[in-house]
């Protein structure tokens, strides 16, 4: 257990679905991926809504490559960058891990006051 | 479109939905979101499992506090958290607009390469 990372900062967390959501922690990465639902784009084709330049889009697509959510073609000079989006699988299943919860907010929370309010302090120290 | 935030840091995107991420990006987080599926929890108890302080286990509770997937008693010493999955939901629903191509991978890349290589260079210029 004392090997997890402990880091704050989400760009120190190494395991594969960190990566994942840290990569999508961004409006422009997450735009450029709902554009490459439509099929492969080359760098200026993604900047283009953006008004981004080509090594803005690189350093973009840098990010989302090594999460895994995006590969890059060999071939052409342009290098097309295609969608994987089968990490995006794993951040539904993780999500789908709370949908009991979706609906609730406060109520919990009150419950569990209420619970301590009655109760013996030193049960909670 | 250039409004959208354009930092590659996903600390300095302020969109809600990258805040979730972005509070996503760490294992421990994750972590003590799925203890507190079980019920809320003191800093204490959620620290146990990771041999964390309790100012480690605050900082985490910050971030995910401003993300929304946590709620902080204000009755009680102790200071209950709780989780609020709300956001998980969008999470998920993000996620899911991908799922056709959960399954698919490098095949799209290969038409489109394919294409390209019959195709006129200066299409995709």
């Amino acid at each position: 257990m004392n090997t997890v990372a402990l880091g704050a900062n989400p760009a120190n967390a190494r395991d594969p679905l960190s990566l994942v959501f840290a990569a999508l922690a961004d409006p422009t990465r997450r735009a450029m991926l709902t554009r490459l639902r439509r099929g492969p784009a080359t760098v200026s084709e993604l900047g283009e809504p953006f008004d981004m330049t080509g090594p803005a889009v690189s350093k973009h697509l840098r990010v989302l490559e090594r999460a895994g959510l995006v590969a890059r073609g060999r071939v052409a000079q342009s290098r097309p960058a295609t969608l994987k989006a089968e990490p995006m699988k794993q951040v539904a299943e993780w999500a789908e891990e709370f949908r009991e919860f979706w609906g609730q907010r406060y109520d919990r929370l009150d419950d569990y006051l209420n619970v301590m309010a009655d109760d013996d302090p030193k049960d909670h120290a």
